[in-house]
């Protein structure tokens, strides 16, 4: 590993793009922030996406563009990694996408998919919050809920690399439906888009006791976020602080299971949700010592993200790095 | 790898003791099975395992004591795997028995404990019915519920040696209190002790409509079991058939959990319960399908262990084989 090796990541989210380029040790040495806009179309996104990168690279003094050793893609939805092709998705409206090969043929580097919670939780536990770890969980509660597992220091990729969908644990069986199907998945209680649905659903139906959530939403239901939620609880909203303690209950329900399934060192939290701070994670933790076996949940470090924002493009560039390590070893098992 | 390397496998039991005896490719060239009279106390016991262990030994012609690589042995309860000491056993009552330098002692070969679900789980997964899939849970529904799970090629131990505690995903936040002080645990619904404790009651109780299980039971709620339970099932005692059939729907609840955090392959029962069969199976495949995302459900194989009883003693005759593996691997990480 020379001085001279640089990994470009990018993560293309709903409503922003980010790109990092890091060097081997994990340091950023440049990142960039832009909107998605994906309405605008997928060429549009794609050319401006490209702008960026050009942008990036050329802001590095003495940076050659052979320097970079690859490209990777932190994502949401269904990826098909062989091909480098987004399948679907959802946040960004496209079918069938192979932005790897375009992006290939434009940079002349090895360019991968990976989804964009893995790629966060590689990042965190390759140079944020969990490195030197080798069991480590990542959960980002944001808009749902995802994450990634690291064990035994390995990430776990799953038969059609779709483990860790952390947000899909069921805390109660007889729980309301989920959108995948389930019942009373966590994402139901916890995720960003439930707490404000909930918020909603009692300002629609004139039940908030308290005037500050709904001042905040403008009197309009539409308008109820869960970082409004937050803001308003931050203030002594009675109604905003019980409902982030309900969500951070369910959260530590959840937690419970994955301590009993992964027996991590350390949990990391990311995504806009786990900015709330205590009123979501005191109740959290209470309820992981709670209900825990004594012997797994004492030592379980919970922490937040140390990348913030910038996991997911951070992770997504050392992907290769880890890819082509993990690589070096399995060809032993031949 | 020689053909004239050897493994030897040991699982103690709270009832019986088995040995195995294997060659490198998981064949078993002997085996013997002998009940473990823990009441007799740790001594005893140990003198009667070194016993087996020299029979066996000596039944197979030309065997050089020298050829045996190595002893696994698997147990339950908490083990010191670096000082090879069975720290607690509730099971054989023992506390603190360094059981690993004594059989090193006397049979010269490097010994190693593990977990009694965990060497069942690489039993399977190396040479039974996980062998060539890279993910593979297994799980065993016996008196209480264990398991181990292999993650892309490795198993899962997670920080301090306990993943994979399978019987402590909890299905149900509002659930009856499960010993392990966690609430609705699948274990609380579908373990063997679970099911014999809630036929007892009923007949304790005077409730049981159907006389097949009481009559099966001497009319004593003592003396109901989980196997008599699938007896009377099997012969259409409609208790019976409901008892197993609401623990296969809480084992497909646990296994929707299973399958959305670690995607595997296949999914493998052991244990006495498993030996219910179809009404038990029937509803927890019927619950997978209907609860789980169908993109991970759908290729998921269920089915039963094919090593059967002997799982445990080969899958701890094979432990040395595959740490030597994982040490190689790991070495390239340095």
């Amino acid at each position: 590993m020379t001085i001279d090796e640089y990994f470009l990541g990018i993560d293309i989210g709903g409503t922003k793009m980010l790109t990092a380029l890091v060097d081997a040790q994990g340091r950023v040495l440049a990142k960039d922030q832009q909107p998605t806009l994906a309405a605008e179309g997928e060429h549009e996104v794609i050319r401006r996406l490209i702008d960026m990168i050009e942008a990036l690279l050329s802001s590095v003094p003495n940076l050659q563009a052979r320097s970079i050793q690859s490209l990777g893609i932190a994502t949401a939805g269904i990826l098909d990694m062989s091909t480098g092709t987004i399948v679907l998705s959802t946040n960004l409206g496209w079918r069938n996408v192979a932005l790897g090969p375009i992006l290939e043929r434009r940079f002349g580097v090895p360019v991968r998919l990976i989804n964009d919670a893995s790629a966060a939780a590689l990042g965190e536990w390759l140079v944020g919050a969990g490195k030197g770890t080798e069991d480590c969980v990542y959960v980002t509660v944001s808009t749902g809920i995802g994450g990634g597992v690291i064990s035994g220091g390995r990430m776990l990729l799953g038969a059609s690399n779709n483990a860790a969908e952390i947000g899909h644990i069921s805390i109660d069986r007889n729980g309301p439906v989920c959108k995948c199907g389930n019942r009373g998945c966590v994402e139901v209680y916890a995720a960003g888009n439930s707490i404000a649905r909930q918020a909603a659903e009692e300002l629609r139906a004139g039940k908030l006791q308290t005037p500050l959530l709904a001042d905040l939403a403008g009197q309009d239901p539409e308008k109820v976020t869960a970082k409004l939620v937050a803001e308003a609880a931050s203030s002594g909203d009675p109604y905003s602080v019980s409902l982030l303690q309900k969500a951070g209950e369910a959260l530590g329900v959840a937690m419970v299971t994955i301590i009993h399934l992964f027996n991590p060192e350390v949990i990391i939290f990311g995504g806009g949700v786990s900015q709330s701070g205590d009123v979501l994670f005191e109740p959290m933790r209470r309820t992981i010592q709670e209900l825990g076996i004594e012997g797994m949940v004492k030592d379980v470090l919970i922490t937040r993200s140390s990348l913030g924002v910038e996991a997911g493009a951070i992770g997504a560039a050392l992907v290769w790095k880890y890819v082509n390590q993990a690589d070096k070893e399995n060809s032993l098992e031949n």
